[in-house]
C-alpha cells in the first residue's frame, strides 16, 4: 500500500544498534551525549548525500507531514517581503494542500496549477502560474511524483521556471526519494522515511543555502532551530541507513517492479471490462499503479481483495471519510468509482502479481453482480426507440451513492433513441466526476450539469 | 542525566514486537491497517489509564515539546474569546516559555508567576496572577515538577485556583509522569516518553472533555486532528508499555532513589566547602538533585566528572550556548556558578553514588585550584584596615567570565574594612545572579547594581 511499507531489514538493524548507543541527548557535554552527537552527525551526512545537499542544509523532522508544514511555513515567512502567494499543483499530497489552506485562512493567496488526465502538470505550467500571478509569489511547491497514481512531475523544468522568476521551489519528494535523488535545481525538499522502508517518525527537510527561510516560532535550539523537540536518534540513524540501503538496490528493483506494473497495466483492461487505468504509462514511479472499475463500489472491492489477502488502497468516495473522491482523481477528471491503488513493496514476487490478476476479474464481477450493474453488452443494446427523440428521460438517483447513479444511467441510456437525452438527478459528489468519465469511456456526449431543486441534474445525450 | 534516560527493557521488547506488527497505516481498511489500528487503540488506552484520563481525551505527539507547543496553542485558540493572556511560572521548561514568547510576539500577553528560593510557586500565586491580570486570561500553565532542581509544584492547588477563576490549567508533567499520575483537577496535560525510559519521538497531549480546544492549522485527520503526520506506531506501543512498566516499579524505586538523593544532599555540603544545594529538600522528585559550587567553572567541573565517568548536567552560564545561567536558577535567585545537576537513572546502584561522593571533593578542589580560587579561610581573614573606611575598592572584572568575577570579589573583600565597600565591574551575565548569591552565602551585604560605562557595577558592603 502507498501510505507505508514494512521496515527494511537494514533499518531494523540500525534501529536496534542505535537504541543502545543513541538514547542520550546529543546536546549534552558528557560522553553518552557526545556519542549521540556523533551518531546524529553521521546520519545527517548519509541522508544529505542521498538527497544531494550539504549536511548543514538538512534537518530531521518528526514526519514528512511536519517537514512539509514547517518547510512551507518557513519559506513563506522568509519571503514575506516578496509577497504572500503560494503556488501548488492540484495533485499535491494533502499535507501541502492543508498548509496552503491554512495560508489562505491566514490571509495569504494560493494558485493551484492544473494537471492533465495523466495527473501531470504541463511543462511551462509553473512559468505561466508565476507570470499570471496578480501579486508577489513567495513560494512554489511541486511533488516529485504523485502518491496516488505514480505520475512523475517535471520537477527540473519547474525548478528552472521558478529560478527564472526568482521564486524558490519546494519539492515534496516523499514518493520518490527512495528510488533516487530529485533532479534539477530545487530550493527546498521534503521527504518521509517510512515511505522508503525506514522507520515512522522521521521526515527530512532540506533548505538550500541562500534560500530565505525563517522558522515560525515556537522553536528551540535543536536541528539548527528548524525542528524542535528531542531528537529521535535511533529512528534517524535507521532512516539514514535504510535510505542508503534501498538506494543501493534501487536501480535493479525499480526495473523489476516496473515490469510487474507494466503487466498489471496491460492485463487488467484485458481481464476486466470497463476499467480505466490512470496515470502516465511511461513517466511514473516503478511500483505504483492505479485503475478504476466502472459500476463498482470501491469499499466493497477493497474488502473482497482484502479477503483474498491483497492490501490495496482506493481513492473512491465510498472509501473516504468525506464521501468525496480523492482530490487527485478529481483534478485528473478520471473515473473514481471502483478505484484501486496497487503499491508493490520492494521484493514483491511475480507470483503475487499473477495471483492478483487471477483474483481480480472474479472479484469485480461479483461486486458488479451484487450491485446489478449492466453487462458490458447490455448498455449498447438499442431497444425500440421512443417516439419523441427530443424527450429527455430522467433518472432519479437522489440519495444513492457511487456507483449507483452511473449504473442507473448505463441501464437507461439504451432506452432513449440516438440523439435522445438522459438526465441523472444525483446528490452524490462522485457523480460529478464519474458521469462525465463514463460518457468519455462510453462515447456518449456529456452536456453538463445544472443545480436542481434537490441535488444536481447531469445531462447526457446518447451518441451511439 | 535529566534530559533523557536509557530505553527501558520493556520498551525495547514492545518496540521490537511492534516493528513487525505495527508498520502499516492505521487509517487503512486492509488487515495490516486494521491490526495497526488495534495496536494504536491499545497503546492509547494504556497511556490514558496511566495519565488518568479517557482514551478519547489523549493523543500521541512526536515529542513532549510538540505536545506543549500544540497543547498551549490549541487551548489559546479555543479560548480566544476569553482573552489573550497566558499565565506561566518563571521556571517552566523552555518549550513552555518559547511558546509564551511566540504568543507575545503574536500580540498576546504573558504573566510570569515567580518562585521562591526552592523553585516553588507560592500557594495562592496562581489565584493572585489570575486576579491581577488586567485582561482576560485564556490559559495557565504549571509544571508538575521542575526539570532542573526537582522541586514539586503545588499543581492541585493551582488547578483549584484556576477552576475558581474559570481558567483551564495545562500541566507539563514531563518530569513526573513516570512516577505517578498528576493529582488535582487539571484541564490539559503534556508529557514525554523518553523521560520515563520510553522511546524518543513520543509525547502525550491530554485535553479533558469540555475544555475549549481548537487545533491550529495546518493539521490532518490523524490523532483526532490534534497531532498531524503518520503515527509512529512502534514507538507509541513501546511508550505505553514502558509507562505501565515503570509505574509498576515506581513506588519502591522512588523510595530507594530518594534515599540516595538524601545522601547526596546531606554529604555534598559536608565534603565540599562553599556549596549551595538548591531545590526543595522535601517536596521534590525522587531522582534529581542540584547543587552549585562557589568559585567553580561549571564546564570544567562537568568535564572532570565526565572523565571520572559521571554524566551530569549544569545550569551554569559557561555550559549554555547563550552564556547566561539557566532561567530556573535565575528565577530562584540562587548561585549558578559550578552548578551540577545529578539525575539518577532507575536502578542506580548505591555504590555509584558513594563513588560520586568520593570523587567530587577532589574534582572541585582541583578546578578551584586551577582558577586560583580563595581558600575557604582566606576570604574571612581581615588584613590591616585601609585608613579611609568609606573608600570603595573597585575590582575590574570586565571581559572575565563566571566564576572569575566572584573569585576576585572574594579575594579583595578582606582588604576593605568592615563597613567598607567593594564594587565589581563585570559584563558577565552570571555575575548578576552569583554576586548577590555569594553575599547571601558569605553574610555580606549586596547593595545592588548600576550600569557603568562598560558592563555593570555591583556594589558589596563588607559586613564581617
Amino acid at each position: 500500500m502507498a501510505s507505508s511499507a514494512p521496515l527494511h531489514p537494514v533499518a531494523r538493524q540500525a534501529l536496534l544498534a542505535a537504541l543502545d548507543e543513541g538514547w542520550a541527548d546529543p546536546s549534552r557535554l558528557y560522553r553518552e551525549g557526545r556519542r549521540a552527537r556523533l551518531l546524529l552527525d553521521a546520519a545527517r551526512e548519509a541522508a544529505a548525500e542521498a538527497v544531494g545537499c550539504r549536511p548543514d542544509e538538512l534537518v530531521f523532522t518528526p514526519s514528512g507531514t511536519r517537514a512539509v508544514y514547517d518547510g512551507i511555513a518557513g519559506a513563506l515567512a522568509g519571503r514575506r517581503r516578496a509577497g504572500r502567494r503560494l503556488v501548488v499543483s492540484a495533485v499535491e499530497h494533502s499535507s501541502v494542500l492543508h498548509t496552503a489552506a491554512a495560508h489562505e485562512a491566514d490571509g495569504g493567496t494560493v494558485t493551484e496549477v492544473p494537471v492533465d488526465r495523466t495527473g501531470r502538470v504541463a511543462p511551462g505550467a509553473y512559468a505561466a502560474a508565476l507570470r499570471e500571478a496578480p501579486d508577489g509569489v513567495a513560494l512554489a511547491c511541486l511533488q516529485s511524483a504523485n502518491h496516488e497514481v505514480g505520475t512523475l512531475q517535471p520537477v527540473a523544468e519547474a525548478a528552472e521556471e521558478c529560478a527564472a522568476a526568482g521564486v524558490p521551489l519546494l519539492v515534496d519528494a516523499a514518493q520518490s526519494l527512495g528510488w533516487g535523488p530529485v533532479e534539477g535545481n530545487w530550493s527546498l525538499l521534503t521527504a518521509s522515511a517510512h515511505k522508503w522502508g525506514g522507520p515512522a517518525g522521521v521526515g527530512l527537510l532540506a533548505v538550500r543555502k541562500g534560500v530565505r527561510f525563517r522558522t515560525v516560532p515556537p522553536n528551540d535550539e535543536r536541528e539548527s532551530g528548524r525542528s524542535p523537540g528531542f531528537e529521535n536518534l535511533p529512528a534517524l540513524v535507521a532512516a539514514a541507513a535504510s535510505l542508503r540501503a534501498v538506494r543501493a538496490e534501487a536501480a535493479a528493483e525499480a526495473e523489476r517492479l516496473r515490469g510487474l506494473v507494466d503487466r498489471i497495466r496491460a492485463r487488467v483492461p484485458e481481464l476486466v471490462p470497463d476499467v480505466e487505468v490512470v496515470g502516465d504509462p511511461e513517466r511514473r514511479l516503478p511500483h505504483l499503479v492505479t485503475f478504476s472499475c466502472l459500476y463498482v463500489d470501491g469499499e466493497a472491492l477493497l474488502h473482497e481483495l482484502d479477503r483474498a489477502e491483497f492490501s490495496v488502497s482506493s481513492g473512491s468516495s465510498c472509501t473516504s471519510s468525506t464521501l468525496t473522491p480523492s482530490h487527485v482523481l478529481r483534478a485528473m477528471e478520471v473515473l473514481s468509482e471502483g478505484n484501486v491503488r496497487v503499491s508493490l513493496p520492494r521484493g514483491t514476487a511475480e507470483a503475487e502479481v499473477e495471483r492478483f490478476l487471477e483474483v481480480l476479474p472474479g472479484v469485480v464481477a461479483q461486486v458488479r453482480e451484487r450491485l446489478g450493474a449492466p453487462k458490458p453488452a447490455e448498455a449498447t443494446v438499442a431497444p425500440d426507440p421512443v417516439p419523441e427523440p427530443e424527450v429527455a428521460l430522467v433518472v432519479d438517483s437522489l440519495g444513492k451513492r457511487c456507483p449507483i447513479p452511473v449504473i442507473e444511467l448505463a441501464k437507461v441510456i439504451g432506452q432513449v433513441p440516438v440523439g435522445g437525452v438522459v438526465v441523472v438527478l444525483s446528490d452524490d459528489e462522485a457523480a460529478r466526476l464519474d458521469i462525465p468519465a463514463w460518457c468519455e469511456m462510453r462515447g456518449q456526449t456529456y452536456e453538463g450539469e445544472r443545480t436542481a431543486d434537490r441535488g444536481v441534474a447531469y445531462r447526457v445525450r446518447r451518441r451511439a
